[in-house]
């Protein structure tokens, strides 16, 4: 497996990723076929899936980024990161930590998001 | 699916029972029979693994007992509690967050473990 740090940071930037195409071909690198996501407000599943969340969400706090806190870890084929998500300069609107389960070709196959610290008025 | 903080109760009750016989009929009714378990250091499956590995925990941790840390919190199917282990009146010696798979029946078909703070001497 990867270091649990570098698997947030990929996982991070697609979702920081503004160009759609580059986007897209950093979905398919990152999750198995069949990978799915869920979080408290969020679920989906496949590359076109995905892919269709994760422009929604971009949509939805245009400007913003996310950003790694603290230090990833894991174990066997699970690893754990905590995000913040903040328009850079600014403080963090909301802060999550995140699941995810690394399939034997090193991409995730699923990924289970918890928020910390909820924004006030999404 | 019943509240996250049950859910912890429930399942932390198990690591806390002392009586073989009544910590099996626990196993049994919180998890599924082909519930798996892994953290860093421990990893078992069914009912029967789950109970030797809890047990082998207790033996190691003889005296010390988990504790719900923080709010357990939840969504779709799948749980998040923090808990701490310490010998009652003592400061803990570990800390750690379990993300738990609850199945259909209301019962765990998996959890995933991680450690915040690591025993120095374990």
């Amino acid at each position: 497996m990867n270091k649990p740090s570098n698997i947030a940071d990929q996982y991070l930037s697609i979702w920081n990723e503004s160009d759609a195409a580059t986007r897209r071909t950093l979905i398919a690198a990152a999750f198995t076929a069949d990978a799915d996501y869920v979080d408290p407000v969020m679920k989906s599943a496949g590359h076109d899936g995905i892919d269709a969340m994760i422009a929604a969400a971009r949509s939805q706090f245009a400007g913003f980024r996310f950003n790694v806190l603290g230090t990833p870890d894991g174990h066997n084929d699970v690893v754990r990161f905590s995000w913040s998500l903040a328009v850079p300069g600014d403080s963090p609107i909301a802060c999550g930590t995140d699941v995810a389960v690394v399939a034997s070709d090193g991409r995730l196959r699923s990924v289970t998001g918890f928020l910390d610290t909820v924004p006030a008025s999404a």
